[in-house]
């Protein structure tokens, strides 16, 4: 195979190639690109593939994905033994691609299970420091104003493996699969907030959820009235259970477990109520001693999805490096890709939809010479905001578990296989 | 319940109420909005619902829908008897909401069922008129630069039931369900061809799928060259079989049959091959007598979701009203409401991601006063293209079957129930 090396020039140290690859203007160069993953001539077609002398499978209620794709499943973990519905199921990121989360793939954290909610029989409160207590059921909430908007969910603890004093052997989906996104669509909480009429006095909102463990957190009402949904939909459709099934609060960029599941209560109050899951969970201990509370934007962040542990390369020559970018802040400005551990750095592409508060798609072409590589990618938000390197993003944090952002090494060695190192 | 009619100026016939509702800036007013929608007083609320008294389901590798969600399915329609795997299944929109229809539910069309593919086996050739005649695997495609956006598939059948000379009495999916709107995911068209090499006098490409019924269209390069991918994925995972896995064409904003599932091989030739799924089919016939051939784009179009027939009012207030708009050549501009069968027009809000090719949601809020009302919407995309009524979409096409996208208008009665209806 041949590769015409006038195009495939590295703009970054041990192979990495230009972004130009992937946009539209780059590639009207009429000269062959890459030649690299070609299989065969087609000179070898045959008349037809075993599957097209007979009709096929006929039509269904419902598409299900082939049998051949055993690995889109997420993986549950528990937390105790014998309390199957307290722990996490994490998202499968290295066998997906773009910036949408298959429902059923979405990550999981329960803290009681998954309740079975009938969806007649629940209603949301609204009560506290309000001119007007009120209680609602889902076909009132429908006939609300609503909205929909793609944006990431990602649970506080996702990547806290990276903090372990040596890389744990694990997978992408194993380290930061606590990480989803999702068209949400659903009511304002602004629209029920005017419905009931605020006390000059309310300044938080405290939300229960209607899980037997009633997961329960405060938030400022500043947040609420800026862009928190009533969410009842998500990607198109209503809720499933494992999502908060009829109904939950989604704060876009704050961290998961704040977008309270089976959203059952909302109660206006003049302060936090420094409830169990705010003060004994979700809060950071810094290095000084003091716990820091109420840290919700979830920071700058990126991770390589491919190649990843798994994800084996067969040879030597060109690939697509591809993984995801997100920020809490609003939206991607950019990403950087390094082949050769963070001494040198190339600008990835973007794909056309980057979104505020949005899984956000990037790619890079990569020509792997066979030897050993290190990649890491590196993502800055709109705000500024760029992505620690894993010492920066550990200092302080000797007993923090939550937030951690740092930057991911994947190690690539001479069979094409790859593991989590710390570069 | 009270309502503040400062906040409730119809600003258009029949109870219309201003787009302002659903932008943040119209929800500040501090002044209570709807009271319409609630349905009790938070002093009702009990200590625990039944669900909250013991541990949920636990976590699971799929996430399914609630068992209280019976609708969100499929509706198979064969167009013989006997031939199971011929005709079509329809996205059940009435149910849905946002932009994203999951994978499950996107509409069918096939001609000869689903073929059960290997993708290790699956080849995809690329030959004709071109200097290098290939063949490409997957895990080849894969290694490619790609790309993923969100855009719309329309069946060009889609919505033919309107040239009915009586009014059907259906659902919004059994009319309008042959459109659906997805992210996917591939490698542009143009990576490959320049693979090739193109040679001067190719003009078209002929792409075949791997069906029993081998479907086989002849697109245009320029379509080609501008924007068609290889698709892999569909929002974010593999093409489901349903939707041509493991690969299939996709030529965004142009009737769903051009755009080839299962692809197999792509052909580049001088001229249309003029198969019998571009003569017999999917052309169609002017009052003149000649055929419209290679109508590829799909026109401006859209359609109010919800109320439609089957989800009912239930008593006079304010509702909102919900639907989809889309344009084969690019961005919605602008939806307009009629809640008096035409005779006075409100805007639509539109959410929040108005994206080129793809679905757009809009919402209105609507007083209902408890009388009959007949609903209708009409698009305008960024080219300035506005959606015919009905009559105006059937001139000239007695016997034309394909690219219907006139208005379609829903009679509401004193019950509150919706129905098909020409206005």
């Amino acid at each position: 195979m041949s590769q015409s090396d006038s195009d495939l020039i590295p703009v970054a140290g041990n192979g990495l190639l230009h972004r130009r690859l992937f946009l539209k203007t780059g590639l009207a160069a009429g000269t062959t690109l890459l030649l690299a993953g070609t299989t065969g001539s087609a000179a070898e077609k045959p008349q037809r593939d075993p599957w097209m002398r007979m009709p096929g499978a006929p039509m269904s209620p419902i598409g299900e994905p082939s049998g051949y794709e055993q690995n889109l499943v997420r993986a549950p973990i528990g937390s105790q033994p014998g309390t199957a519905g307290t722990g996490v199921s994490r998202t499968p990121l290295q066998y997906l691609d773009g910036i949408i989360t298959p429902s059923r793939l979405h990550f999981e954290r329960h803290h009681a299970g998954i309740p079975d909610i009938d969806p007649d029989l629940h209603r949301l409160y609204l009560h506290g420091l309000v001119e007007r207590p009120l209680a609602f059921d889902l076909a009132a909430l429908h006939r609300y104003p609503q909205v929909s908007r793609i944006q990431f969910l990602e649970c506080s603890g996702n990547s806290a493996a990276l903090a372990a004093p040596r890389p744990v052997a694990e997978t992408c989906a194993a380290i930061h699969g606590l990480i989803s996104a999702s068209e949400w669509g659903g009511v304002p909480l602004t629209v029920l907030l005017e419905e009931a009429g605020v006390k000059p006095e309310g300044k938080w909102l405290v939300a229960d959820g209607a899980d037997a463990a009633v997961m329960s957190r405060s938030i400022p009402l500043s947040k609420v009235m800026d862009d928190a949904l009533v969410a009842l939909h998500q990607n198109g459709e209503p809720l499933r259970p494992a999502n908060g099934y009829p109904m939950r609060l989604f704060l876009p960029g704050w961290e998961g477990n704040a977008s309270v599941k089976w959203l059952r209560s909302l109660k206006v109050t003049d302060q936090p109520a420094m409830t169990r899951d705010e003060t004994a969970k979700y809060s950071d201990l810094r290095d000084d001693g003091v716990a820091e509370l109420f840290t919700f934007p979830m920071g700058v962040k990126s991770v390589i999805t491919s190649p990843s542990p798994g994800l084996s390369l067969h040879g030597p020559g060109v690939y697509q490096i591809s993984g995801i970018a997100w920020s809490g802040q609003g939206r991607i400005r950019r990403v950087e890709i390094s082949a050769d551990g963070g001494a040198s750095w190339a600008e990835a592409a973007l794909d056309e939809h980057v979104l505020p508060k949005c899984l956000t798609r990037f790619r890079a072409a990569w020509r792997w010479n066979g030897g050993p590589a290190v990649l890491m990618s590196r993502a800055e938000d709109e705000t500024g905001s760029l992505q620690p390197d894993r010492d920066a993003a550990l200092r302080g944090r000797t007993h923090a578990f939550y937030h951690f952002n740092g930057v991911q090494a994947w190690q690539i060695d001479e069979t094409g296989a790859s593991s989590n190192v710390y570069a």
